[in-house]
C-alpha cells in the first residue's frame, strides 16, 4: 500500500489566496491537507474565508486556515520537516516582491512549488539565488485554469528531480488524473523545465483556440448555423476517434448553448437567451501584458529557430483583436467585406462540416509538432532531459490541450524513448498529417474565398506543406541573399551540398560586381 | 559651403576586415578619407591588401593603411582630435572580445560607430559601460549587403544625438544618395535605437523576400514561364507607380537572367545555362545563428505585442528550409503534392500576372506596416524619440527595402510629425490595401488550389482583413477563455465595454461551477 503522503507533509503553505490559489486551497484541503494560506492582500484573504464557509466546502474547509501576517504563517508550519510552500503569485515583479517578503523565513531544506506561469528563465534565477541557501526551488506548471485548480490540474514540476520525485506524493494525491487512473504529474525536467513545458501547453492551447474558433466562425458567421445546432456538430466530432477526449470542444458545447438563466433577474428578457452573442471579440491578456505564456512561446520559437507558425498566426490574431477600438476605426477606411454567408444544400453542408473536423484536427496536430518541437529542442539546448513522453502523459486531464486522439499518434513514439526532435517523421503524425492536409486545404480555399478568418489554419496547412517539400520558393530567396549579401549558397544535386548541413552554403557567386 | 569633415576627421579607424569591413574602408577611401583598417585575423588584413591592390582601386587605396597589431592600430590615430572607429563585427560575443582587446585604447571623447548587425540591448549595455570613460558608443545599422557597403549604404546611428550629428559629415559623404541627392542617414534616436531599426528593417526585408519568392515560385513553377520572361515580368512591375524603384525585384530581374559564364571554364557546358536553377531552396542564416535580425524581429513583436505576421512566416519559412535533408525524409512519409503546372491562356495568364503584382504589393505595403508599428511601439516604450519619416528618408536608397511606390503612401503622414501606432490609420496606407486586398485574396485562393506556397502571403492577407474587422473569429475564444480560465470579457453594446479598453473585461459567466 503506497504511503500516506499527509504523513510525511501534514501541512502545506499556499501563498497567494487569488481565485488560483484559494482553489488550490481547497483541493488540497479536500485531498486531506492541512493549509495555511497568506496573502499580501487582506482582502483577498477575506475572500477566501467567505469561500471556506461556502456550505458545499464545510466537509474539508475547516483544514484551511488563513493568515494576513506572514510570520504568523510561516510559524504554523511544523518545524520537524522541511516545509513546502505552493507558490500562486502573478509571474515577475509580483513574485519577486513576495519572495522578498517571505525569503527571511526560508530555511534550508524548505521547498518552494512555483505554480504561477513564470517565465522559465526567472524561474532559473530564483533556483540559483536560493540554492546558496539550501532553499529548494521548484518551478511548477499548473494546467486546466480556476476549473481544475480546483477538481484536480494537470502539474509539471521542474527543478530537482530528487525533490520533486519527494514531493510527488502530495502532488499526484491533487492531480487529475487520466483514465487509466494515473496521475498527471510527473517531474518534467532540470531547471526551469517545468515552467517551460507549461509556457509551450499555452502556446500549443493558443493555435487550437484560433483553429477551433475560425471552424466556429465559419460554421456561425458563413453556414449561419444556429448555435445549438454547432454544439451538436462539436458534440458529433467529440465521437470521432481523431478528436475524442478534446477539452476544447467539449466546453465548446457549453459555449455554444449556455442561457444566461440565474445570471440576470427572473424577469430579465435575457433570462432565455445565450450568453455568446454577448461576448466581444476582443482577447487582451497578451496584449495587456497580464498573461506571457502566449508571448514567450512564439519569441521562444524564434530564438530557437524552431518553426511555429501556427502558434504565432493565433498569437498575432488575438493582438490585433485587442484594439478593438482601432479595428473598427480600420474598418472604416479599409471597408473590409463581412464572413459571406453561402446558401448550401444539407448535403453540402454536411459535407464541409466534416471536411472541416478534418482540417481542424490536421491543425491541431500541427500545433503539437511545433510545441513538442520546441520543448525537444529547449531541453537539448538547455540540458532538462525532458521526456516528451512524460508531457504527453501528463496532459492526458486536467489540462487544456487534452486531447486524446491526438495524444494517441504521438504517444508510441515519444514513449519509444527515442529522441525525436521532428515530430513529422513519426510515421503516425505524418500518416494523420497525410490524410487530413487535403481538408485543411478545401477548408483553407473556402475560408479565403468567403472572406471567413483562417489565419493559423492557412498557417498549418503552409506548414505541413512546407516541412515535406523538397522544392521551396526559397530557392529564389537564398539566390537573392547571394547577390546582395554574399550569403553563398549550397547547389542542387552537389554531393555534400544536397541536402548539405544547415550551414552556409559552399558557393558565392558574383551577381553583380561590388 | 558646407565644411570638408576630411577636415575634421581626416583619418578613420575600421576594426575588422571581413567582407563588409573591407568594403566600408574602400567606400571611406574613396570618399576621402585616410582609413587605418585592423583585424584580429591577419588572414583577413592579408585579404584586404589583396584587395587594395586590385587595380580597381589604386586611385585611393593607398589612403588604407592595414594593421595585424591592435597598439600599432591604435596608434596610427591622430590623438588630437576624438578617434572615430567604426566596427564592422560579427554581432554578440565577437564583437565582445574585439572591444576587449581594444578596450584599453580608447579615450574619453572616442566614438565608436558599431555597424555590426547587433542586438539593440547589447548596444545598450555597452553604452552604458562605456559611458563612465566618456567613451560615445553609437550602433550604426548599415543596410545594403556587401554591394551598398563598397559604393554607399544607408546609415542608422543611434546613441547620442549630439555626437551622432557631430560625425554625420564623415557618413553623409559616405551614404547612399536619394534621387534628391540627400544622404541616407540622419540620426534614428537614442540609446539603440539605431540597431533597432536596422533590425526591423531586416525583418521587413525577410516578408519582402518571402513574399517576392512566393510569387516568383508561382511564375516558375505554376505557369511555367522561362526565367527571362519572368525577368520581364518584373521589369514591367517596376514600371508602375505601386513598385516603381523596389530594389529587391529590381535585382530579382539579375537573379532570373544571370548565367555562369566566366564563373565557369571557358569549355565548361554550363557557360550559357543560368544560375538560379543550381541554388537549392535552403535559407540556413537564421537556423544556424549567423544572422540575428530574422530572429529578433519576431521575438521584439512578440514581446511587444504588435502584430507581425508576415513577418513572422516569412521567417519560419527560411527556418523550414533550412532543414533539407529533413524535408527531403518528411516528404516520403507526407506525400506532398509538388506545385502543380497549369495551362493558361495567353490573357488568363497576364490577368493572373498583374493580379499577382498586386498581391505583392498588397503584401510588402503590409509587411511596412508591421515593422512601422514595431519600431513606434519599441520608440514610445523606450523612450528613443524615433521619428519614422526619418527612416523611411534613410531608406530611400542604399538598402535592402528601398521601394519609392511604397515609401510615397506612407511619407506625407509620417513626416508630419503626428505619432502614429497604427499605419492602417493614414489615409494613403488604407487606400492602398483597399485596393489591393482583393487581389491578394485572388493570388492566395489560386496559389493554395495550385498546391504552390503561399504562407507570406496568406499571412498578409489575414492580417488585413483582421486589421479591419470587427466580427473576429476570438469572440469564440473569449468565451472559451472566461469559461476555464475565468479570464472576463467585454460586451458587445455596452458603453464603456464595447470597444473599450485594452484591459480585462468587466463580465465574468460562471459557465460551470468550479
Amino acid at each position: 500500500m503506497p504511503e500516506d503522503p499527509t504523513h510525511k507533509f501534514p501541512r502545506l503553505a499556499i501563498v497567494g489566496a487569488g481565485s488560483m490559489g484559494t482553489m488550490l486551497a481547497l483541493g488540497f484541503a479536500e485531498a486531506g491537507f492541512a493549509i495555511s494560506l497568506w496573502d499580501v492582500s487582506s482582502d483577498n484573504i477575506d475572500h477566501a474565508e467567505k469561500v471556506k464557509s461556502d456550505p458545499a466546502n464545510k466537509a474539508f474547509a475547516s483544514r484551511i486556515t488563513t493568515f494576513k501576517d506572514s510570520r504568523e504563517f510561516t510559524a504554523s508550519m511544523p518545524s520537524t520537516s522541511p516545509k513546502v510552500f505552493i507558490f500562486s503569485i502573478t509571474h515577475g515583479p509580483p513574485a519577486d516582491s513576495v519572495l522578498e517578503i517571505l525569503g527571511g523565513d526560508l530555511r534550508s531544506g524548505d521547498i518552494v512549488l512555483d505554480g504561477g506561469n513564470e517565465y522559465y528563465r526567472n524561474t532559473q534565477r530564483r533556483q540559483r539565488d536560493l540554492a546558496v541557501r539550501g532553499v529548494e526551488w521548484i518551478g511548477m506548471g499548473v494546467s486546466g485554469g480556476y476549473q481544475s485548480a480546483r477538481h484536480g490540474p494537470s502539474l509539471s514540476p521542474g527543478g530537482s528531480r530528487e525533490v520533486v520525485e519527494g514531493v510527488l506524493p502530495v502532488l499526484e494525491r491533487f492531480a487529475a488524473k487520466a483514465r487509466d487512473g494515473s496521475p498527471c504529474v510527473a517531474w518534467i525536467g532540470k531547471g526551469g523545465a517545468g515552467h517551460y513545458v507549461k509556457m509551450v501547453h499555452n502556446g500549443i492551447e493558443q493555435g487550437m483556440l484560433s483553429t477551433l474558433s475560425e471552424a466556429w466562425s465559419l460554421l456561425s458567421h458563413t453556414l449561419s448555423l444556429p448555435q445549438p445546432s454547432i454544439a451538436n456538430i462539436f458534440k458529433s466530432w467529440l465521437r470521432t476517434p481523431e478528436l475524442q477526449g478534446t477539452y476544447l470542444i467539449d466546453i465548446a458545447i457549453t459555449n455554444c448553448t449556455k442561457r444566461h438563466e440565474a445570471d440576470v433577474g427572473s424577469n430579465d428578457p435575457r433570462r432565455d437567451s445565450l450568453v455568446l452573442p454577448e461576448v466581444l471579440d476582443k482577447v487582451v491578456q497578451d496584449a495587456d501584458g497580464t498573461e506571457g505564456t502566449g508571448v514567450w512561446s512564439v519569441a521562444e520559437a524564434a530564438e530557437r529557430h524552431v518553426a511555429a507558425p501556427t502558434i504565432a498566426a493565433a498569437y498575432f490574431l488575438r493582438i490585433e483583436s485587442a484594439a478593438r477600438g482601432q479595428r473598427a476605426r480600420v474598418a472604416g477606411k479599409l471597408r473590409t467585406p463581412a464572413p459571406r454567408t453561402v446558401d448550401l444544400s444539407d448535403s453540402e453542408r454536411d459535407a464541409f462540416v466534416e471536411t472541416l473536423r478534418r482540417a481542424v484536427y490536421a491543425s491541431f496536430v500541427a500545433g503539437f509538432c511545433q510545441g513538442l518541437e520546441l520543448i525537444a529542442r529547449a531541453s537539448r539546448d538547455e540540458g532538462w532531459d525532458v521526456n516528451l513522453g512524460t508531457c504527453l502523459r501528463i496532459w492526458r486531464a486536467g489540462c487544456i490541450i487534452q486531447a486524446d486522439g491526438i495524444a494517441e499518434i504521438f504517444a508510441p513514439a515519444l514513449n519509444s524513448g527515442a529522441q525525436i526532435m521532428n515530430m513529422k517523421l513519426v510515421d503516425e503524425v505524418a500518416a494523420a498529417l497525410r490524410e487530413n492536409v487535403g481538408a485543411l486545404k478545401e477548408v483553407v480555399l473556402r475560408g479565403v474565398e468567403w472572406d471567413n478568418y483562417v489565419p493559423s489554419l492557412a498557417a498549418s496547412l503552409e506548414y505541413v506543406k512546407a516541412a515535406g517539400s523538397t522544392a521551396l520558393p526559397t530557392q529564389f530567396m537564398e539566390a537573392q541573399l547571394d547577390l546582395f549579401g554574399a550569403h553563398k549558397y549550397d547547389r542542387v544535386g552537389i554531393e555534400g551540398e544536397d541536402p548539405g548541413k544547415v550551414e552556409k552554403g559552399a558557393k558565392h557567386f558574383e551577381w553583380m560586381p561590388a
